[in-house]
């Protein structure tokens, strides 16, 4: 279903041949200050065409709130955001409307749905990734206003460009991620990345890559122990995201190398509090969050769309070349940065209500 | 919750402290024949004790059948499943109920509930994964009727002993999987493993490794095209294994170093049927199962459970050393594979209901 | 929650005092026929304005289809619906803008969201009603596309004056019941339902009544036998209605009164069918229904908005008199109808697609 | 599905013809004192062969909590409570076996599930109301300790024996209601109801009624707006009640004869503290809790299972005659007593906890 979250739910609808992407939030509390302005800024940063590293599309994707704020504040009911298709370019799309792109989800669409493939790949456009940013964005403030989390994501690595042990340095600034065209806070690695997908881009081709989340002062006890485990939930966020390909949590694929007395992470009093040692558990232990920082990493493959000659089929099974030329990112990566934050926020959100429905009793 | 599954949907209940532990399995089809032994004989891969790789706790986990099935045959009513926990030696446990065990989530689910650890872990304890494994029985008994699904997990790596390139090689049969005491199809590999395991086992340690798991002949059109995607619920099942780190879907990490040009999928005429030359894609593509190869890996840590010594902290904070002489399984790959297994067919299960919900419509 | 159902799934949004009203349909099959007009023909049964027994209001409530169909026809995505809100005279709420209305929900929701009263009742605006209608002719659509259902509401009772006996007569047909302006088959009983509406409506006042529906042709075995009985879901679903005040399956409260020996419905074969002699139960047992005419009756309170003198208080627990001046119905019966034919489609249809998924199953 | 509930949710298991019958309640805090006693004495309110006036089955119904609880308290685990079916005498039921008894939902399970008529009638057993019982107990608790809340049901009616206007007096004591054989608190009428229980038992045939479900302090804000009405979640809880025909919030079905100039109620402000004069909304306005008094009423049908002959058909179509000799109740309503107060308790309950996740947020 196009619904995603227990307290705090999104429902997603709109395709990219249709006149507009919209969201509806259900479950935002009542009386929190949202302007227009909170979830365009977060959408701004998702946005095609900001540099040569993304695709040169040029759509405002500017957000109206349909409802559920009155008076700049919300009124618990449910918040519906808008976002009209502006740069509906069919052309660009038309001559391959009856041929599977490869690796692209027309095909299996086709033989769930029976429908063939949209133009602009319908429901299954990246534009749909437009509203869970619209909608973590209304998520990040409630955790804002509400807890004293503070979460950030960045790249990572770029094809093999890497910036290494990023996880055991301090998080960076977000002035430094939004400082990178390609949101790696370093820049020199950055300035790697950017060489590597201007080649690769005039090649006809794509990259894929890494996404590190990093979230500090997260809430205790957020999470619960069997199946909804913290990490759990947030693995199927990530995994629901167009093109990525694998999850870790904490010390993650890495981690799984180590013995456990290299993994374990020392319990100890620090000034009282109870904290960990080392967090290669990133932040959750038994699908709940101790109150270390939670972090995890996601990978992305590079995009599906090049304009690389290819070889596939047609609607009618028939073999047909193929050459993509619509304007697609050469890498997904620095847009995913906004949309990996997005998904982690509805998560947390979700979690921390559920946490808040039991933090008061007195029993 | 405690719940897992949209149609087919089970929930979990049961500590290791507890009398036993169970499940409820809602929404399996009536009429499909069904005896202890089917559940029975998949529980007995998962049972401690089988070799000297595993824990050597002697537990029967004889599950019984409390409801939904009459003279041999599923009435469709819930299926309730039971199995006592026979074997409690509290006293394994005793000595450090009031201690938080490093990267356990005795912490966590204090923070959480107010709950001080209770013995053998309560509701955290490993022996939770037993409700998954009969219910996942019962899913797979289901989609072996109803469809032609076949499905097996192997172990690919412990520390960093690795069964290389696997995924490029046929599956391997179930028979050669149980025939390796680590359950690594390589007899070669599985030697080299099992040396390695027995090693760290003696020096009071532990190891993690990967499981793979691949489907085939999987229903097309399984899966949804935004938040339930396939690979998103497989996710969340995998993630919420304990001790699991991470997930990846088809080419995976590996995927993702590869441009556009190398990783896509071309499409293929085959003898009239549409096929892809590559899998990258693992058999999702837009969230959706195509019809190839379904694979994945997930990566899971050395237990934390360790005789090794160890620093940690007690209830009121403070610094108490540790060493675990409970009879805990040095590496908890072999007894994972069909833990994964089962989740594996209850994720599957539920959306091959969900995709029946539509798909004999005439409109 | 904002959201209904389990497969067929609607999530409403929208506020009277907002831009407009929507709903989000998903789980719609693909490859329905889909045109604006099919929901328009729906909503204008419910549209204000249509004769001297309902509100005079003026608003054309004309609906756009913003995603989920392409070229005429449904594609397996959701389906959002969006209807401006044309006619926002705030004028004539916003002088009882701090006032709680008598029997309205603006006191309970300040309670709840600690939000004042908005013009016009803000999210508790019967406009919601908008939403339910428009998702309603969608499940209607479906329905009648692949199930042989036909389903029909009448008025049954204005005040005290009733049509006796109705269900015990031939289910009347639409245009009998569209052909009275109040909505009820019986000329002679609907003429005096209107000269009462006129006459309350003439001294300030207001009316309640009865609606019964009626299902002819349901297919056999829809329903759950425990929580999700087929009356238990229709029971919600007409009690989240505004204005409901009592939900009666078949017999209902007069069969209470019965013994079980006048009340129990004898099996008989006719023609080789099994059948029942009488229906008290109203198309349903043990929650599923048996193939038998389902019907159903929901008794609305007077709208709670008259134009009377009446005592209240203010948001500062002032005391203050109100006498509404806005263009409300005098009886909501009328136009109810449609919207209790609404609500049973979205139920019966979400039932349909649940038994769907097991109904072809071969075990 | 067999799961009722949001945050706090049971999921219901088992049936007559097998060991016995229990309930997964999830959602429950932890820390709160919980004995087996505290379920024991609600069941025993619900359990036959309390006098001549309920089946003469003589059951223990002792129940038994498999998990979530540790020395006397709950940690925050689902809690499963089994009850063994001790008195399964399945001579009673084997000669009607493949019969289907009119009224009964044999035929309509049989059509959905293909399930012939299960001894007792399987998972349609009345004795699946015991899960309710047991978890409503849980609720009850939870509501006590963390809510001022009061609950109360009687029995307001048998055949066309009546408490008159029990509303309009104050809520009897649960020792009144308690001292009456069938539940209703004044002694005179409770009298006439026992010899027309008696009368009616002796001619083999059975009665129908009505029960009233009172509550006082509820909390205020309790519910939601649109679809999850707090009337709507009671709806259905009480429509899924077998032989449940009908359900009245406040005023019920009286209040929709009245103008609403009459059934509308004047707020006021009593002391500083806004209440409303009269209480037709029943404690719900716009589905929320505005802190006044509950009430709602829900009309049973005389039993289905009936010692007087009467014809039905059997699994092959055949006309044959029946006369049920199993241990039945003559007339439900006092043993729902607490079954309906149960349901009450579980909606309640939920509702209570989706608010307290909102009810603390500073924004």
């Amino acid at each position: 279903m196009n619904t995603f979250g227990t307290l705090f739910r999104i429902t997603s609808f709109g395709e990219s041949h249709g006149p507009g992407i919209g969201v509806v939030v259900d479950g935002c509390p009542a009386g929190l200050d949202l302007e227009p302005f909170d979830i365009q800024h977060f959408l701004d940063r998702r946005r095609p065409g900001q540099n040569l590293y993304t695709s040169p599309r040029k759509e405002a994707d500017t957000v109206s709130i349909l409802s559920g704020v009155f008076q700049g504040k919300t009124v618990g009911s449910p918040i519906a955001l808008w976002i009209v298709n502006e740069n509906q370019n069919s052309e660009d799309y038309n001559p391959i409307s009856q041929i599977f792109r490869p690796s692209h989800g027309d095909y299996s669409y086709f033989l769930k749905h029976g429908v063939a493939p949209l133009p602009g790949g319908g429901r299954l456009s990246a534009r749909e990734t437009l509203t869970r940013v619209a909608a973590g964005a209304i998520a990040k403030k409630v955790l804002e206003k509400c807890s004293k989390l503070s979460l950030l994501a960045y790249v990572e690595r770029v094809g093999s460009i890497q910036l290494e042990h990023s996880i055991s340095m301090p998080c960076p600034e977000l002035d430094a991620v939004e400082a990178s065209p390609v949101r790696c806070p370093d820049p020199l690695i950055s300035a790697q990345m950017e060489t590597l997908i201007l080649e690769t881009k005039a090649a006809g081709d794509s990259l894929g890559g890494a996404i590190v989340c990093r979230a500090q002062n997260l809430g205790q006890g957020w999470g619960e122990p069997v199946f909804d485990k913290l990490q759990a939930d947030l693995a199927k966020a990530m995994l629901s995201l167009p093109a990525a390909k694998s999850f870790e949590i904490g010390s993650g694929l890495a981690g799984t190398y180590l013995k456990g007395s290299e993994h374990n992470d020392t319990f100890i009093n620090l000034d009282g509090k109870i904290r960990t040692q080392s967090n290669h558990s990133g932040g959750v232990q038994g699908g709940i969050s101790n109150g270390e920082e939670l972090y995890f990493r996601v990978g992305f493959k590079a995009p599906s769309s090049i304009q690389k000659h290819q070889e596939t089929v047609n609607l009618e099974g028939q073999p047909i070349g193929l050459s993509i030329q619509g304007r697609h990112d050469p890498c997904v990566l620095p847009r995913a940065v906004p949309i990996v934050e997005a998904m982690a926020y509805l998560v947390l959100v979700d979690h921390f209500l559920r946490q808040e429905a039991y933090r008061h009793l007195e029993l």
